[in-house]
């Protein structure tokens, strides 16, 4: 069963945006990591078994640079945990889906991620997650 | 502690839509309400505790309406579930939000909901909600 796993939020300066969730809506900055091969800040804020990620970019180049230059602050992508993602990415295809990529790569933390396409999922940039260590594993690559 | 209670998509058609999140993903298409004063059919997937929402406007007239002639679909607003909204609201405008309206006003459901305006949120509409109701006394509503 899908389950939402994170809100992705571009923004401009994360210093600048965790007001309106940390002093607005009481939800702890956790923690922040350089994504440096996607060229961008993340700081996560853990509510209820999911979590907002507020996505700042590092320089002029990736995806969320050329997000905020285009559309400016707003939501970049949601991301639904899945139990299997091979084959959800399957069952996506057969329902007319449009993967960005065929296989699913290695995203923050260590867990398996793909994304569909915005043009075959109503507009949304839909990330798939799913994880491969346990909670109590994780951790090398948080420390950067 | 604030969490995620939807997020809403705006789609042409709710039909066209939900085989994405039905057969894709594997979600169930719960039920579906018509809100005539949003001017909106909302089609209810429920997901771990969250759920997504399909938005079809029934009209030209209304925010979704608006919002699809604008951006074209994509994700409207996102909701999250707050314990007290007047305390949250309160919160919110100490930390420089800006309300789109100034008391909770009574949402689908019978909750209490309140929106923050996009441009004092990061380009996100968001939307606050509280539960009112046990979830067992839900349904007077749902069934027109």
């Amino acid at each position: 069963m899908a389950r939402i796993d994170h809100i992705g939020i571009a923004v401009e300066s994360i210093k600048a945006a965790a007001r309106l969730y940390t002093e607005g809506l009481g939800l702890s900055l956790e923690r922040t990591e350089t994504v440096a091969e996607q060229g961008v800040k993340v700081a996560f804020l853990p509510m209820g078994g999911s979590r907002l990620e507020l996505l700042e970019p590092i320089g002029e180049e990736g995806p969320v640079a050329r997000f905020l230059e285009k559309r400016g602050e707003g939501i970049h992508h949601v991301c639904l945990q899945v139990d299997d993602i091979v084959d959800a990415m399957a069952r996506l295809r057969e329902a007319g889906a449009r993967l960005v990529s065929q296989e699913p790569s290695l995203g923050a933390g260590g867990d398996l991620v793909a994304f569909v396409h915005p043009r075959s999922a109503n507009g949304v940039l839909l990330e798939l997650s799913q994880k491969t260590r346990s909670p109590s594993q994780k951790g090398n690559r948080d420390a950067r």
